[in-house]
């Protein structure tokens, strides 16, 4: 399906499932058959994602560390022969932990496992010592009279159910981004929360609040799931009020220096495949499934596919999206810079939900586009990928590009245990399964040929 | 088999299986086999466990935490209708953990996880910044020239192997006990051991190390199994030294208040049978596999002994041992207290490996005495116990015991999983299974039936 010898009337005439419907060639079949050999056999994406975690580890959007994962970025790329490599520079808010600590002081004394959320405000000197008061979910507290709870710890103890697609998280995410408001309305001295996690370790999962308003928030952290366990147990056998103290130190550097890492595999027209992932992680582990891994496949993909005989169709773009965690400024950034550029953005994709299998693929094409989604599912089925719906989401950080008209392509990991990871200590590379990972980059760089190769692109 | 009516000439008579060796009467064999129903229907052990590990939460040996735990226990028996309860006191030199910490400086700054050994001594002020020095093996440094790392920081690298009876422990351990050591004698400033344990989590193990000696030991800590693979990973990747800073600060009162806790089922003679778990746990967890589920698992089994017709053969001692994990205290105290009776033991055993379900059995008993192990094997048979030697070790706290010739049973439990939570902040109350939790009871329970019931001892 090279972009200028093969026709997609030629590709459509040629298909021997059902005529009227796109299908690829024998010789791309085998082309693509050949590029999952060479991925299934290639250990690059591993290098890459070890390299990033140890030599970097932790590097919070914003940070000297991300400063320093940026220059490694941009050495691999060049390292691995991308062209036109670049660092594209911004400026951003850069929020940060100090220290953080929780005891039960009464009846039953003893610390603790908790790490402040991204955004939140300091306690203030000395730390918050008051009693608990425990909401089963986000909607109780929302509920809850304003008045009430003045000077007190609100705890929100709801659970989040575990997945494969992710889906318990769009709705456990919502009590760490609101309940310091909630709390804060209604004058309570801070917010504590059970972690968004479907684990059981005492790692509590940090993450970003809403936009920082500090006039409006609490200070607020998230407790590991066993310590969220014990507390609400503590409240249960108590006879009076547990008392808990929450001591949270943070801090805010108005303009810290952000920026995304680009770099590219020429193609034979200016039309752009944009793919990545983001170069930020969390502060408490080294980001191996969030999202070194998402580095580390779609290098790697990009890479095989340059390997393969001739330029590619379309110009293959790899950005490493800095400051994703911390409220999506490399994103932002990139769509502002590029805005001139975005009609000849053919596609968009991020990969950005750990390293486990890809299970299924989904688009968002143009209507009369749509049906060129056979093309990758057909792509993809030796991997064990099976056909979703013209619906996909894009990923976080290029959802700016999607809302500017870009088709994007989802392809779909498995999420049953990123949860248990997800912004927490125990993001680190020992997590990663490394044949799964090869998985990955093979789908990645099946997609990218037929991406790239594929005529009359993915809008109309 | 009660006591005074049936002898064991009567049981041995009665054998269906082959004569000349003990067999349970169908009478005896009922009375268990209602006794190991009740058991697996009752909740008690986990209320008992629930309690402790909430209501106290960690309780290092010597501190007031553990004085706060022998009061808990103490008022527990009571409230189950124990006789004879007290507390034995003694004193104890009490170390403590104060503040710790890690990083790698050079050449990839990021923070370890780390965690200060148990009678570790302090850092100098400021901590320690060195070169780091990897050892594979404890083996390797201690073969090592006693010139050529003075000032560094060695690291001990060995892994440990998962086993379902804990033998990988005792080889593992060995790095803990005497890295100090080896590192001192060398000149080092400080030694860091990869963990031991089986896990692969951000949550270091600690644990004690050989009776202090400051002259003689470097500062000592342990890393996380993941963050020991990192700090590895950089010793590989650098090109030059790797740098790591330690800083750990401890203290040790010389005589702090310890104590064991005892009640007892009184039976119709005065020998006894000594059970328990040791009541202390390390600092960082909730010690709810080390050890709450041994003091649950036994006071829960004597209980239901205690709810049978009228009083058992021998009198049943509980025994909730102080201070175990810091030095033994506990047990060297009972040991020396009750060395004027302790003819009278005519059994003891310690439940000390966690809550996994028992799989196998041991006694240590008298030559002539040892054919008597078939009735506890008959007894247990139905919940999956297998018979075994007579060879069995008795437990830490019952070792004095054993030693002054005291016979022993091990009831063995499934430890595949055990040293991925042993002495970490992970050993918590969510980790215990429910159902093999009343499992433990019910083994518990049928061998103190046969323990009390058993005409002549085990002694000779």
């Amino acid at each position: 399906m090279k972009y200028a010898a093969v026709s997609l009337i030629l590709a459509l005439a040629a298909s021997p499932a059902s005529a009227g419907e796109p299908a690829l060639s024998a010789g791309e079949a085998a082309a693509i058959d050949k590029l999952i050999d060479r991925a299934l056999a290639d250990d690059r994406a591993y290098e890459i994602l070890e390299s990033l975690t140890t030599e970097i580890g932790p590097r919070l959007g914003g940070s000297e560390a991300e400063a320093r994962a940026r220059e490694w970025g941009a050495a691999k790329m060049k390292a691995m022969g991308l062209k036109n490599v670049r660092i594209e520079t911004f400026d951003m808010p850069a929020w940060s932990r100090i220290s953080e600590s929780a005891a039960i002081l009464a009846p039953f004394p003893q610390p603790l496992a908790v790490t402040a959320l991204g955004n939140s405000v300091s306690t203030p000197e000395g730390g918050v010592t008051a009693e608990v008061v425990r909401f089963e979910t986000l909607t109780e507290l929302k509920n809850a009279p304003l008045t009430g709870i003045e000077g007190k710890i609100v705890f929100v103890d709801e659970k989040m159910t575990r997945t494969q697609d992710g889906s318990g998280y769009g709705v456990a995410v919502a009590k760490r981004s609101e309940a310091t408001y909630e709390a804060a309305k209604r004058g309570a001295a801070a917010a504590v929360i059970r972690s968004v996690g479907t684990d059981s370790h005492r790692n509590p999962h940090t993450g970003m609040m809403r936009i920082r308003d500090n006039e409006k928030m609490a200070p607020a952290a998230a407790l590991s799931n066993p310590d969220a366990d014990q507390l609400a147990r503590a409240l249960l056998l108590s006879r009076g009020p547990v008392v808990m103290k929450l001591d949270l130190k943070t801090a805010t550097t108005p303009a810290a220096p952000g920026g995304n890492v680009i770099g590219e595999i020429p193609g034979r027209t200016d039309e752009l495949i944009v793919i990545g992932g983001h170069l930020d992680s969390w502060d408490l582990g080294t980001g191996a499934i969030d999202d070194a891994s998402g580095i580390a496949i779609t290098l790697a993909a990009a890479k095989l596919v340059d390997e393969m005989k001739g330029k590619p169709g379309r110009t293959i773009r790899v950005v490493m999206w800095g400051a994703e965690e911390v409220g999506l400024f490399g994103a932002s950034a990139y769509a502002e810079a590029h805005k001139g550029e975005l009609a000849r953005h053919a596609l968009a994709a991020e990969s950005d939900f750990g390293a486990g299998r890809i299970w299924s693929m989904r688009t968002k094409f143009g209507e009369a586009s749509a049906p060129k989604a056979k093309l990758f599912a057909e792509a993809l089925r030796r991997l064990g990928v099976g056909p979703g719906d013209n619906d996909a989401s894009g990923g976080a950080d290029v959802s700016p590009l999607k809302a500017a008209g870009v088709p994007v392509i989802d392809l779909n990991q498995d999420g049953t245990d990123y949860f248990d990871l997800h912004h927490t200590p125990d993001d680190t590379l020992d997590k990663v399964d490394r044949q799964a990972l090869k998985q990955n980059v093979a789908a990645w760089a099946a997609m990218l040929y037929v991406a790239a190769e594929t005529p009359g692109g993915f809008r109309d």
